[in-house]
């Protein structure tokens, strides 16, 4: 057994070693293929498989009762920072735009797998805390960010400066709470509902306010009615898409299935909505997150009822004919349950093949040399006070039924959302180096601590 | 019922409209978006959507007993030359650099399907025939086109374009063919796997061919070490991935489930293997489809089975415990080869979500217009007829276990290679545009033509 175990170490250093040095090797050669004048997608996949590989790996998080969410973070943030010691082989999968493209299109792919698992009655349940826990969640960070932290930590900037780094502060990564709430199999609670419904409200919130102070950095000053276009929009997009959703899915499902009835047919269906939702999110000015999760709160098992099911329940339930009624209806009720979530399972491994890449390459991005000057590390961990308090604050609004705290720290975690304020106001000339840096360690801090302690304060729950 | 169906064709047409139009009016917003220094996915994300939903209703043709890949060509076509109506909003997509890296990624994953559904031992036992046809079908259209067809109907080129010539009409598109046998259930037979395998074959020995007459194209001669060079490579690869992966895939699977043995790592194991093979298979100079069909190929159900099987067979198992024998065994019976196949399915989604991109966009990429040419389509049919006899011929080397005009009508397809080669030999400079507007249509008629001439000979099969 002991043999058993050391044999499996060594040939699992031996396989990292040889993943690290081949990925050296590779990124020497690249560009060599190109020669024939085809391009080559061989660095592209090389690096997908790598990193899948690694954030799988970094799994092993779950046997110290983490989510593997963080896993995948602290990986990546490893890798993206082994060129301090020298080895620049990672630098390549991080600049390449295709990787980018996957990743995004990764998190897109687990917002619709978080929305296919909501449904719309549960969230309309929770509507009213739900806006209430957005609504303070935004103003509190962003008050206290721009008035308050930014000139008393960080004097001498400009006052639009500060407007970024308040804006910054207000929208929750529902990414990351997400995936802590469904690694532990904990979505269903109304605390992970309300979490999830006040993060894609404060997110509709945080890139109005993002809109706003763009037009203010770029114009200096903005009128009402811009405000007011820009909200508008966002609103109308949100109520529009899940009014419009509600009404059309049960005609497309028919319709659909008078084309093919197959599995493709019911995952295209499911799919090209998703992806649809999302683009027209993005096209008006919103993340296109917030579209794939609007899609998959509307779709529902019943939108499907016209398409055949997993082929082995279609066996097993022909086994069965003829045979004792009580066995029969034993075997249908556990069958139930996973024919609901056929199309869950068909999204599954799009979420397994992508998800991964998302979260790897957020941690490669952090640079982890920022965190070796301590006057900027001071500051930040003030922020990072700030950015905890403002969403902790914004829990005791989420009402009676459900625990405050839990709520407030569903909030805190402020990652891709936050970091693309950053890049934009750095782009702007308003946001500078320095001010660019507390924002990522405050997205680190916020991101890497609130998995364990959300996964602590859950795992109290029954 | 009347009503309803012309309910259906009504809302079917506006749907239609609906696209286009809606496709018109992105295109034209395009890039508004970039704006604000994001970059954005939109037009991607649309694209993607449409071009699912177009292949999936091009479904259809099922109807009419046609295999769905050619829908999807057709289709593509269709919406390819649009702009010969006026209507540009396709370009945009035909041009996005991210969806033609998926509809790559595509193929990729079709040829790994495909080796999945293969095994390694069954193909041995068609190796010699396969050998056979691949070889005889290489070097008979090499022969044909660069020393009978390319002088004597399209006189005055060069010598090297007419070895472009024969070099481009060596190589089966083993997508289509597999795509066809696969859609009506008929992969398992000795047929198909002949031409599996001898496509893969004559793919390499195409390969092998293409960088030779690059190199001469290039330098004006070669030495015979560097076509011995190149050679080896390729045969080295394949038997070395396959000699390799036999023995590697068992320690793998237990390594890897030894750090969680959850369908997410089962399903990351498969894929990774595939894109890291796929990956190297482009580095060393061979086309990443190679790969990714040696991975399929080595790994099987017995490497998986320390990971979870799909949960609802687990729930089916637990329910029937202890019940009547005979039932149990009846069930077990219904499940054993869905289980077998878990990997297969969880891969199959990837394959709805990207193959259909690869086969729309490939037709998109042929222009109509170049058949309005008289003499030029001329020239191209007594190409396409050589292309087709020389594949045929290819048959007869089958042996007599197989039904021979059936491997040959396999063989015919030239698509995404014949097309590479064109494309690089007129990046050379060698290949014209009139000879290019010829392989084309050479392309296009033995990609249009096999499915359903390959069908009608199928359906006759029990």
């Amino acid at each position: 057994m002991c043999a058993k175990r050391s044999l499996q170490r060594n040939f699992f250093l031996l396989f990292i070693i040889g993943l690290v040095l081949g990925s050296s090797a590779l990124a020497a050669t690249e560009g060599a293929a190109t020669e024939t004048g085809v391009h080559s997608y061989a660095s592209t996949l090389f690096w997908m498989a790598i990193l899948l590989l690694f954030g799988k790996f970094a799994s092993l998080v779950e046997r110290i009762g983490q989510p593997s969410v963080l896993g995948e973070l602290v990986i990546g943030v490893a890798l993206g920072n082994l060129t301090l010691l020298g080895i620049t082989a990672f630098e390549s999968a991080e600049a390449d735009p295709l990787l980018r493209f996957l990743a995004e299109l990764g998190v897109i792919i687990l917002l619709f797998q978080i929305g296919l698992e909501s449904n719309i009655q549960k969230m309309g349940k929770v509507g009213i805390p739900a806006f209430l826990v957005a609504a303070v969640g935004v103003v509190v960070p962003f008050v206290l960010g721009t008035y308050v932290v930014g000139p008393y930590l960080l004097p001498g900037l400009t006052s639009q400066a500060y407007l970024f780094l308040g804006a910054a502060l207000t929208a929750t990564s529902v990414g990351i709470t997400a995936r802590v709430f469904k690694d532990l199999g904990k979505l269903q609670t109304p605390e992970a509902q309300i979490v999830l419904g006040a993060a894609v409200i404060d997110d509709v919130i945080g890139l109005v306010i993002l809109a706003v102070v763009s037009a203010i950095a770029t114009a200096g000053t903005v009128s009402a009615g811009v405000i007011a276009l820009i909200t508008g929009k966002a609103v109308f997009f949100l109520i529009g898409s899940i009014v419009l959703g509600v009404l059309l899915a049960p005609w497309l499902g028919w319709i659909f299935s008078t084309i093919h009835t197959g599995v493709g047919m019911k995952f295209t269906l499911a799919i090209t909505f998703g992806l649809l939702l999302a683009a027209a999110a993005q096209e008006i000015g919103l993340a296109p997150i917030v579209g794939a999760f609007a899609a998959g709160l509307v779709l529902d098992p019943v939108h499907f009822r016209y398409f055949q099911d997993f082929h082995v329940v279609d066996d097993v339930r022909a086994a069965i004919k003829g045979s004792d009624p009580a066995l029969q209806r034993r075997v249908q009720e556990a069958i139930k349950p996973h024919a609901e979530r056929h199309i869950e399972y068909l999204i599954e491994p799009l979420g397994h093949f992508l998800v991964p890449l998302f979260f790897v390459m957020t941690g490669m991005s952090v640079n982890l040399l920022t965190l070796f000057d301590p006057s900027i590390i001071l500051v930040a961990l003030g922020v990072t006070i700030v950015a905890f308090v403002g969403k902790i604050v914004a829990g005791l609004a989420a009402g009676k039924r459900a625990r405050k705290w839990l709520v407030g720290w569903g909030m805190v975690p402020r990652g891709e959302v936050g970091l693309i304020f950053a890049t934009i106001g750095r782009g702007l000339g308003v946001v500078t180096d320095e001010l660019f840096s507390v924002i990522v360690i405050v997205v680190i801090l916020t991101t890497l601590l609130t998995p364990p302690i959300l996964a602590f304060q859950l795992r109290g729950t029954k």
